[in-house]
């Protein structure tokens, strides 16, 4: 039963995925103790350069000679207007003189250029180090490039959050894809859905997917143990991507402060905000999310709005200061853990026979 | 691995009850035909008088020998001030005129008095006709009245959004939880928990109440047929409440034009407003929704912006017209059929053999 497309396509034991968290969240150690457990490790690259890339591949393929993933964000056009770069900054002044951080230099907003520069040099990257497995977020990346990694044998996988989402990925000749739930932590991966659409439960999103694309659906969102992997196959999954659970183990290079708040924390504290990054996304409610909250609408878009909190963000960390800090998480933090990966691993399998034998 | 405590509670054979919805869907012909298919059949009579009750159990036990239930909306205090009742008369106006509606009396606004009187007394009548099962929604009954139900052996339901909600409920001595995930079609039960706090998809909020209760938890929100059903089971829930797959079924008592919304509806068309009633619940969008969106937060509450828009819904409702109506439901459409409640029901049964025999 934990055998299936999947798993062959992925060439893992067990199905299940480490969600590919941005942000300094998926060190060499947690992607390759991942994969050296039976699941896939993923790289959340997409904040990375090429060169900081190639540094972290060819370290894990020093600990690990099992199959690990990588991921990227498909980047989208963007502009923002003078005017509402200025107010944004106005916006986080009092914060930034809290935290004693300097104004923000304008020079350093990526543009559309740029951006589309990055990804294309990313994709040289994985195909050039030969990563396995590539899964993507916030879209569909151009033909050309999907023919290009398809040439090289490298797996794809989308991600989508509602039906029309998944179809557009199947059709893209991607090989799997990930459906994620409302429950999930982190960034939404609608793209072509709004936001308020995109907020599926999974226990609706999965059968209606699964009715509807022929590639393996992965599912996403809240799943932190045998019950949410054994519950997700049930419903038409092939296998799941856990983001929560793997955050709050020992070898996730999450900050402690991050760690201890997941730890902390009951289902009904997350909330959804794009204060951070100018895309919505889910974690617990802190200071600087209810500070922004009248902002909310009126924020510039991804990646504008995350690279004005960037210093914030980062100077938050070096503080200790979980108040102005990114502490994603889904909708199941009663069920993290402080455990090691091998373990969390172990557990969720041997939980899956015991339910399969109770049936 | 279907018989378990929750089915031993209710006397039914399938772990499957059809969820009360109020407002003529549960005709006697459904609900009994939901028990004798050997699921568990309830009355919504939330918005029923005491007469309105009695008639329909009598006529139920008529068509039926097994157990079924009977739900009631918990009242909460409530005031509206005089200027709130006119902005809300004044924003409804447009939509008045358009079905050549007369302006809304003001006297026929319920107060907090009449509305914990007839609560009282569609208690009374639950206990007179013996009605085996009692389910609540919208908060948890008064002391002496759990009390007085339970001393005639009626069994209780309660239900909760959240984990606090639920150990609440446990606490009060109710026999059984139903979770309402975010996925869950028409009003929210939520009654300590915020609405917006209350939003947890049901692969997060099953396993977490599951760990922190010890009375039986039913699964409510997008479940359609026996995937959801043994995906509920895997997460720890005993059974499954469903709506939105009963309200399509022949024997339900929802308008045409209603069930047809659902049968062409897609995951990503429903919406959550407070439009319809002043409570938050999750239907298809419409006209009426989009018009009344800019006055969302300003709207009065339950039940009294549910009393200024009854003659609007009855209206709209008479002349075919799903502008004006409140189409509820889940997030699951795509899932819907029109069918016979028995072949519903067969359907989840032998899909969950299915399910079972591939593990």
């Amino acid at each position: 039963m934990l055998k299936n497309e999947m798993t062959e396509l992925l060439q893992i034991d067990y199905p299940i995925i480490q969600a590919p968290m941005a942000g300094g969240v998926t060190t060499s150690k947690l992607v390759a103790e991942v994969s050296n457990s039976g699941g896939l490790g993923t790289i959340g690259a997409g904040y990375m350069t090429p060169t900081q890339m190639r540094e972290q591949i060819r370290e894990i393929k020093q600990l690990t000679t099992n199959h690990f993933g990588i991921n990227l964000f498909v980047p989208n056009e963007f502009t923002v207007t003078e005017d509402k770069m200025n107010s944004a900054k106005q916006q986080l002044q009092p914060i930034r003189e809290q935290l004693n951080l300097p104004q923000k230099d304008s020079s350093e907003i990526p543009n559309s250029k740029n951006v589309f520069e990055t990804f294309n040099e990313q994709i040289k990257v994985v195909i050039e180090e030969k990563v396995p497995i590539c899964s993507f977020t916030f879209g569909i990346p151009p033909k050309e490039l999907i023919a290009a990694l398809k040439q090289h044998n490298i797996i794809l996988i989308g991600t989508a959050t509602t039906v029309r989402e998944a179809v557009e990925i199947e059709k893209s000749g991607m090989d799997l894809v990930v459906v994620q739930g409302s429950e999930s932590g982190g960034h939404r991966g609608n793209f072509i859905n709004g936001f308020q659409e995109s907020l599926i439960g999974l226990m609706s999103l999965i059968p209606q997917v699964v009715d509807h694309v022929s590639i393996p659906v992965i599912a996403a969102g809240g799943i932190m143990d045998g019950r949410g992997l054994m519950a997700s196959i049930c419903l038409g999954a092939k296998g799941v991507q856990m983001g929560t659970a793997f955050l709050t183990c020992i070898e996730s290079g999450a900050h402690q402060v991050h760690k201890d708040a997941i730890l902390n924390a009951n289902e009904d504290k997350t909330v959804l905000t794009r204060a951070f990054s100018g895309k919505w996304a889910r974690g617990i409610e802190n200071k600087f999310i209810l500070d922004m909250q009248k902002y909310e609408t009126s924020l510039p878009g991804f990646p504008v709005q995350n690279t004005l909190t960037q210093d914030i963000r980062k100077a938050a960390t070096s503080e200790n200061n979980k108040d102005f800090m990114s502490l994603w998480s889904g909708q199941s933090p009663r069920l993290a853990k402080k455990q090691t990966v091998e373990i969390l691993i172990k557990n969720i399998i041997s939980d899956t026979f015991k339910i399969t034998k109770d049936k």
